[in-house]
């Protein structure tokens, strides 16, 4: 007995649902979980269906394939697969190290392929979990270059997803385009508010009673891309910038290993701007 | 076209979402929201399923009926038809003022037949919102015969829900097994923690950092029937019991409505001495 | 044995918090309540003391003056006087009945003096809690001349506050300045994301996960004044605009009481942009 | 100039408050932050107040004791000496984890002397960071002989703390009295809820909507010490008792975390069964 996952992703039609779980009744597939969901605003339609059984990939996704619209995404994803991310990092432990205890003790069923930093100073973190650290300095580099050397030890190690755990240089739209939907970064506040650069600071400006942390993809656009997790915490007035900082660092890790532990395990699906996490 | 929202609740089997999406693909009933759970420890099935269309009620529950196995449970709902509810007190305010202004401004989506106080102290209150006050004191009465006063004012009624918001008298079995699934309570406390009298005051003397509320299903275990909501407020040293009273207001009577939305919109199965909330 | 409330806010200097209450000891006034800061970036002292006793305001005042620096403000609060409230509204009356709820009950100890309103929706509801309710239509005026009028009827009834409970127009600078720190707006949204109109279009539109709301001092910069409280909710891809907009009324309504409360009661100083709560 | 904090813990008494800023005062000793509190309900006085200066232990204490009423507890801190604690545990590696991680990037600021397990499970994960492991298995040995163990190894470190991540034992009365007010524990629930054993177990069961995480102080009854920290999760029907395992890590090592961060920092005033957190 095996267990797979089906994800489907088309524009909504009548009897969908009725369809697709026919299919897996027909190949004698034991539905485990399941999750719709239509958007209405848009007409498109989600589902993730959990499987067991005995597969014949071939067969199986040609029915499903005959039954959906045109313009459908499905995917049929092997659970027993463990997926590989590359993390990127730049000063800050606290991101990396979560991930890295995680992976260690299973709570994240990951496998980190390496560590890459623009400056070596987690190498030492990284290495006693017998992890592969490149350190990439940017010093002296033209920024496209400094990322081709990145690009170069990524694509060496064909990784499933890109985390950006604390790496605290904008990335350019070459380097996005090349790992499409695969980046997630941790930004250090609740978006849309402060976006770019130091937004504790920013927040302490403004005086807010709450401070956050956003997990989202990496698009082209600074801060924008779709959002997969958030949470805040409750701060006040004797917080200054450098305590909220540091109050924001288990919120941010938090969020982050929450975000990758839901990618990882098939429930995002990213659409428009938006995710729906099923 | 009507809207209407088929709850099924049975035992697992093979192909049942298959089955069921079947029917309302045959039936022309279009699929606006669609939810389903199975509790793999008891192989129990659960699914809500909201659907647009022309109805033939009787042919299309025949259908449904032959493709459940023995022992299913389902219900077509109407949601056209407006819910009705009797609303239990003694003398604090907050639940009943909160159900009293979400019901006026539409909020909530409910007909507030009457409210039942063993003390009169709300009875202005009510009737500000021209709904009928019953005071049945329990003065001078054995406990049988106060719970029969009432028990006859509710069944003039013919309510769906009864609310018990901040009724301060313990319910006999007999009361309870009048109105079976139908109670539900809001306990000024986190269940299980501070089953029984004055909560707080427990909570204060335990030097607790959080407190809390619990709406549920009323059984005849005193504090221990279906939980349907639940949610808490940190607090710290500085709080008496009087100020967690104050400050526990806000809470019990989101969760009350919340838990009383849920249950309206039909979202909630009961289920052993558990809800399922689709 | 009175009890009042001495607020000092002065410039940061040795010894201050040893003077003022040296002054209270020989003064023979039992101190209930302290509570102090020292916002050490810009060298601000704030002191909250709740105090029991004989008041001889005058020399007691005498001596506090002569113990602060230049440029020391402070302020005795007698808490045997009900603070007044004026609320403004437009059509949504869940701030409103909280509020009024809240005020009947005694939960807020405000005396509510009238509700101004652009439209004549809430004037129903208002009326219930026989509390004067004042219509003045924007249709066909200026701005200016619109503003006039709700200003005449404000200072006729002399509040200590203007509590904007869901106004849905924004104030001209005159309006600001005749009640300076004087006015408390809810924002509907996580501020400072979302200025402006619509926030909730605007965070669906983004795909947050979680909707806010802010309760703020109102200043001449729109949706920039001092925050006093904020709180948040978890919402997830199933939420339209609408849905938002309904799961923040909750949220919404706790914030305003909840920044009203402690307005009320002394605890909030305006100070540059932000607010220390003591 | 140096830093420290003047802890005061007695009777309450008119003009302590001033008095002690008044030697803080002569002594020429700036107050950095002061916070106090007055359980009216037991007329107990509690102080914390952080010093800038040029200290003169003897003296400044000398006229300290003078001041305060019979019965009185002071303790003067030096913040310039790290505290050291002994760390035991399981098998679950969550808790020991953070810790380790935020010792090494100095979130937390303390000196973990040794970590002590009753498996052997841990001892890779601590010896990374260079941490002595000692295993004591308590396989074959009466519980004192394997606690007399425990406390020879904790004595020979001196620790400031003991700090139990998940270690899944029941300490007897003897050890407890070894270490008073030095134990924190964190207990996987939200107590008084679910004391015991497998409490995610016996919250499943229930069918509760939230979990949750203690920190407290270990007395002799079981999970009754003095609270120092708590915090919750929202979770559902979907949860099974081992998800609740699983979502529950991230709130106890948050909530142990947050709660030994502010004992290493002399927030924490024990009081009977309760914690003052100033």
């Amino acid at each position: 007995m095996e267990r797979k996952i089906l994800l489907t992703d088309c524009p909504d039609a009548q009897g969908l649902i009725a369809k697709i779980t026919n299919i897996c009744y027909k190949h004698q597939l034991n539905i485990i979980h399941n999750n719709e969901y239509v958007d209405h605003s848009t007409g498109q339609f989600f589902m993730r269906t959990e499987l067991e059984g005995i597969f014949n990939d071939e067969t199986f996704l040609m029915d499903i394939d005959q039954a959906l619209p045109a313009g459908s995404h499905r995917n049929l994803v092997d659970t027993s697969r463990r997926k590989r991310v590359v993390i990127m990092v730049t000063k800050e432990s606290h991101c990396l190290g979560d991930i890295l205890m995680k992976a260690y003790d299973g709570s994240l069923d990951v496998d980190i392929a390496a560590v890459i930093g623009n400056h070596d100073k987690l190498a030492a973190l990284t290495e006693k979990f017998d992890i592969p650290f490149h350190f990439v300095s940017h010093e002296g580099l033209e920024r496209e270059a400094h990322e081709n050397q990145i690009i170069d030890i990524i694509e060496g190690y064909e990784p499933d997803h890109i985390v950006l755990a604390k790496f605290m240089r904008v990335l350019t739209p070459n380097f996005v385009a090349r790992f499409p939907r695969k980046i997630i970064n941790i930004h250090h506040s609740f978006l849309p508010a402060f976006i770019g650069a130091r937004p504790y600071h920013q927040a302490w400006e403004r005086g807010v009673k709450i401070i956050g942390a956003t997990a989202h993809f990496v698009t082209n656009d600074l801060d924008e891309g779709p959002i997969i997790d958030q949470n805040v915490k409750h701060v006040d007035h004797t917080f200054s910038a450098e305590d909220m900082v540091k109050a924001g660092r288990d919120v941010e890790k938090t969020v982050l290993s929450n975000a990758l532990s839901q990618v990882l395990e098939d429930k995002v699906f990213v659409y428009g701007n938006k995710t729906v996490i099923l």
